[in-house]
């Protein structure tokens, strides 16, 4: 899309700093990282969210993923990583054009996971047997 | 692996408040849930992260995380979803067989993401050079 700014990066009409390419997927370093090595995976083409992303696009992204948070375990030293996926702007989604990030985790890094819920066990069934009807 | 709770559940073995299943992964309610309808989804076989689960695995879990996570957004009425994915303790992984979270996300309900990072444009050419070389 032309006012996509992934589709710019994509198209080398806006810079980046990129550290894989092939036919199907693009990855750049997220501008506004977590911690340094804060990657982005990105598919060639534009597709708005994962809900709108082909399975095989998803597949292949998915699968490089593995392959370059690899590499970012290596070069940062990272003690692990965590993906992230930001579906609707409720989520968190600000680039419009579906992407994968990839964190890189320090064990003294300090980020932490939301809090947890404790719901009772009705209301899970009640949860559960409304999503199965969707399946 | 017999000691591993995912595998148990699996089995049968520990309940679970199941939404999905097929010969390859099921998908089953977090216990902990971040929101109403906080789903992992779980491959059969035994890997103890992304990192040692292989590719068409990982592949099969994303395309059916696309499906179960349409299906979420309709039965809880959500604005949204993250895909989480926690690889090694660093990350927060509790348990070491490989899963994906997905979590409905309401617009109003307070949760924020981890705080970006201002990295100097050398530091950034630095990083992506280092990453570049492992891939």
């Amino acid at each position: 899309m032309s006012e996509c700014i992934f589709c710019k990066i994509i198209k080398k009409e806006l810079p980046a700093d990129f550290v894989y390419e092939n036919d199907k997927i693009v990855a750049f370093l997220d501008i506004m990282p977590v911690n340094a090595g804060h990657t982005l995976v990105v598919p060639k083409e534009h597709h708005v969210d994962v809900l709108e992303t082909p399975d095989g696009v998803l597949a292949e992204m998915m699968m490089k993923t593995k392959k370059i948070a690899q590499g970012i375990m290596k070069a940062t030293k990272a003690d692990g990583f965590n993906i992230g996926v930001n579906t609707k702007l409720a989520a968190g989604q600000a680039v419009f054009h579906t992407h994968f990030h990839i964190i890189p985790r320090f064990s003294a890094d300090g980020l932490k996971h939301w809090p947890h819920k404790k719901i009772e066990k009705q209301e899970m069934q009640k949860v559960r047997d409304a999503i199965k009807l969707q399946l």
